[in-house]
């Protein structure tokens, strides 16, 4: 929501710019448009070597204590794969090398692009930072497929389990509608 | 460039917040954290039935007068693929398919990510639209090598020719650091 403009902080107006055809917050002083843009998630699926997931469980919100795969808003100035090996750091103090990009969901209705990579985890010394309550290597079988955090971690863990099956993994994209979210 | 805050017009100052790692520039008034996050170019690369690939030549800056695949700032509340698709209309008026995400490219000095989709162009129909001066439908050997826009145009050019040939399409992502831009 953007009400005052970030240049010169004079009030805003939505309006639509000449040579555009959308509202935008324009300053009423200045004349700059405050452009609104979808934000990125950048995240991974870490596995072992001997085939393991990492999850880890939300100590935030939303879906606070639900199980999650590493992933967080990208950062100004790193790549989208940065981005990623970063979130697996921060949330359970995993090193991973990426590999391949995996899935990547748009959520249209809050203007979010999910990108998940595949990733292979350095070791297994892992444990939870400050986002997380707990963090662990899980088999197929005891994924927590009722208590998963967002429809991306279902999706991304169910096309995982198929392409490995398969023996090819292939990178997907579709959209989220509600109200999977 | 942020300088006064989004919420209440107040000036911000660049500081680190609580949790947080980063500088960010936050609120003297209210304390609202104004994020500032990568952008999203969305664009393809639409194929005509008889292979040709679709080209068009920059209207605006940066790059004015040099060709380009149809792509632009992704929108809130669209998916990626929408956004790709309203820029071939936008740019070339080409009504387009998306069939599959093919490259993804980070540019982390400038901060966006550049999402490219192979389309199907549904007619010939074409024309320039209002950042275009021409558009036009190439052949492989009459693609202007010389005359790019961007990196990231000649990277998913030549995967795509390759591709082709190869008669397999592998989606990839990778960086584009400086001096290539």
């Amino acid at each position: 929501m953007i009400r005052f403009c970030a240049l010169c902080g004079s009030a805003t107006t939505e309006r639509v710019p000449e040579d555009d055809n959308r509202l935008r917050a324009v300053c009423n002083a200045c004349g700059h448009i405050n452009y609104v843009n979808p934000k990125i998630v950048a995240g991974c699926l870490p596995v072992w070597e001997d085939g393991r997931i990492l999850l880890a469980r939300r100590a935030i919100e939303p879906r606070y204590g639900r199980w999650t795969l590493p992933a967080g808003f990208m950062e100004v100035n790193e790549s989208v794969a940065e981005g990623a090996a970063r979130e697996a750091l921060e949330e359970a103090n995993a090193r991973v090398e990426i590999t391949d990009l995996y899935t990547v969901y748009s959520i249209p209705h809050i203007s979010q692009v999910y990108m998940m990579f595949r990733a292979k985890l350095l070791d297994a010394n892992v444990s939870p930072g400050s986002e997380s309550l707990e963090v662990k290597l899980v088999t197929e079988d005891e994924i927590p497929w009722d208590d998963l955090a967002f429809a991306m971690v279902r999706l991304t863990l169910q096309h995982f389990i198929a392409d490995r099956k398969a023996g090819t993994f292939v990178t997907r994209f579709g959209d989220i509608r509600p109200p999977e979210r």
